[in-house]
């Protein structure tokens, strides 16, 4: 049989495969602890809570449950997600949210809207993994600014605004418990950053999938409070508070933002399932939110903790790390001219793995960095 | 608060809702007759199967189905998918199967990894409108071929093929009980298209997701089936024959094809809801597909015949309309001159609903036909 010699489009010839995914695979096979995806511990899923609240729709509503749905997604459940925003400091109501099938859609859908190929997009360096394919796949430019322990430096933003030569299209933030460093967004510099973006008008990707995943310390609001709460674009995702297996998250925007991304949802895939819509709203409505994720929050930060004191022990003094408040993530900077993929290859002889860091960076650097991920090991 | 001037990109200045979710929409609030959409009657749904399947999961695999999962799909789904296409002749295996949300996702995905701005895809005239959508997002221009009542008119294909002076990226085609005719493309046909795809390396898109709601005759072989087989991309979907509202389809396809596709959609949403992968292969693994399918046919086929014989009845010697022996659409051509937005409205007064033909036109032609769907009505 004759091999077809398949022609591609651009946009296909700009994909990569996740290293992320690729390492999770071949680990698939062995017996190794594994520090490297950004996976849930599935022994701490609200099964119970779930399997009452998906028995429930089925018995009462599952007709409705499992027909086609709108394209915006399940009313009740937006309404919900528009009220629980108000805890971070978001105005918002059913129509500024949009559902989709995880977090990664809500960035698909926003570059396929904003993204022309070659047109700029402003990032963290290092920056989600997830947001360079989509970004890739649409063919812009990455501007990568570097963060530090407060997250991005905003007098490299400023003067990347005024040097440009290009306006950039969409400025790309994951202000809480960053993956990959752990890094939280200081207040002064979200009020820094919502001036720059609001007095050069550009639109704010705010991604933010860890938020709630808050262990010590206060809370900070959410970009979408500030003075450029009408130009940003936030994210949010069932995926670490309560299960991932759904693929349940939403978008919160102006509805001219909205509107649009529906239509390009439509023809992407008409809707976001129907039932994980009414699963996921009856688990909400009985309560059992708040709760797990205190829950949730106790068990990692017991993880957590259990890793730093480790690290503290057993690391040499020539490297540092990140002493992230929340989220999964500790960021790890060796000595530079150390790899970290030449470590790798070691560790996962004696059965351990991580994510190179490199992996995260969208000029090829960061060789000397790696992402620890606590989430889905055991204390001991 | 000034309003932002929201910039978008060019594909986003493509988007156009679908008239048939705009009707639908309004349809939400009146107590009207609908005709319109291509949704399966929700008291059909094997809705006691479902719900023990669903618990069977929770039960014995909640952790494992509630967790992230791989790109490609579940893979017992996807031994169950390729072994099932034998019935249609198609050699698969799990290798070339890729799990999508719904075969919405598989067009579009399909789109992004072959279509650049401007390119050429073929299709029927009238076609399927979310296909029409998902290729406007791309930016390519349609060739589209009138179809007559054995489908694709294939000497107009082979003019086109010869006279164009681009080769066209896609041959997209509904082979079964199209949507929105209820035409099947015939047998000699197939064998035709099949010829001159194989002669023009010419990748056919397949969208299949009628041909298991089959109530009399024989059912033919899919396209890929035949000499054009390893360029030849299957689409099929449980939207029709199981429930809508998990967004379950698939893509079967040669490996380079798959592969490339679940990068795409990596980058889109990481993979599709393991958990309605979980459950929908339960359901198939104690056996009710079959079962289901057929008591699904004898349903839909007294439906459509009592909107066949109700036609015969009532409308007037001048009108045309298809009698097709599976799928869920009957295809009305009025005189011409007759314009069926017109009618519509009329029809809306005296709550009744369907869908003008025009929307499944890619030129804005087909003013005088409409698309009647027998599916979602009582006999009464």
């Amino acid at each position: 049989m004759n091999e077809h010699n398949w022609i591609f489009s651009k946009a296909a010839n700009r994909m990569g495969s996740s290293i992320i995914r690729e390492i999770l695979k071949m680990l698939e096979t062995k017996e190794i602890i594994s520090l490297g995806g950004a996976v849930p511990d599935p022994k701490l899923f609200p099964l119970k809570e779930i399997s009452e609240a998906t028995h429930n729709v089925l018995k009462n509503n599952g007709a409705e449950a499992l027909q086609y749905s709108s394209t915006q997604g399940y009313l009740p459940l937006r309404k919900f997600i528009a009220k629980r925003a108000q805890k971070q400091g978001i105005k918002a109501t059913a129509e500024n949210v949009l559902i989709t099938n995880g977090s990664q859609q809500g960035l698909d859908l926003v570059c396929k809207i904003f993204i022309n190929p070659g047109d700029t997009v402003v990032t963290e360096q290092p920056t989600y993994l997830g947001f360079i394919q989509s970004v890739n796949t649409y063919q812009a430019k990455f501007l990568s600014l570097p963060i530090d322990e407060d997250g991005l430096q905003v007098d490299l933003l400023e003067n990347a605004l005024k040097n440009h030569h290009e306006k950039p299209v969409l400025l790309y933030l994951l202000p809480n418990f960053q993956n990959p460093s752990g890094v939280t967004l200081s207040l002064a510099r979200r009020k820094e950053i919502a001036r720059l973006a609001q007095k050069h008008q550009i639109p704010i990707l705010e991604d933010d999938p860890y938020s709630e995943l808050h262990y010590y310390g206060t809370p900070l609001p959410s970009l979408k409070s500030f003075k450029c709460a009408d130009i940003t674009i936030t994210l949010g995702t069932i995926s670490k508070t309560i299960t991932p297996g759904h693929r349940l998250g939403w978008v919160i925007a102006d509805t001219e933002v909205i509107k649009k991304l529906a239509l390009a949802k439509q023809a992407t895939d008409l809707h976001t399932s129907t039932f994980a819509q009414w699963v996921i709203y009856e688990f909400c409505r009985q309560g059992h939110m708040d709760k797990h994720i205190k829950y949730l929050c106790a068990e990692y930060a017991k993880k957590r903790n259990a890793m730093l004191s480790a690290m503290e022990k057993y690391f040499p003094a020539d490297i540092k790390w990140t002493k992230p408040t929340g989220g999964l993530f500790v960021w790890v900077s060796l000595p530079v001219g150390l790899y970290s993929t030449k470590i790798l290859k070691d560790c996962i002889e004696n059965k351990v793995a991580f994510v190179p860091g490199s992996a995260f960076y969208t000029d090829g650097s960061g060789n000397n960095t790696l992402r620890l991920s606590f989430s889905n090991v055991s204390i001991e």
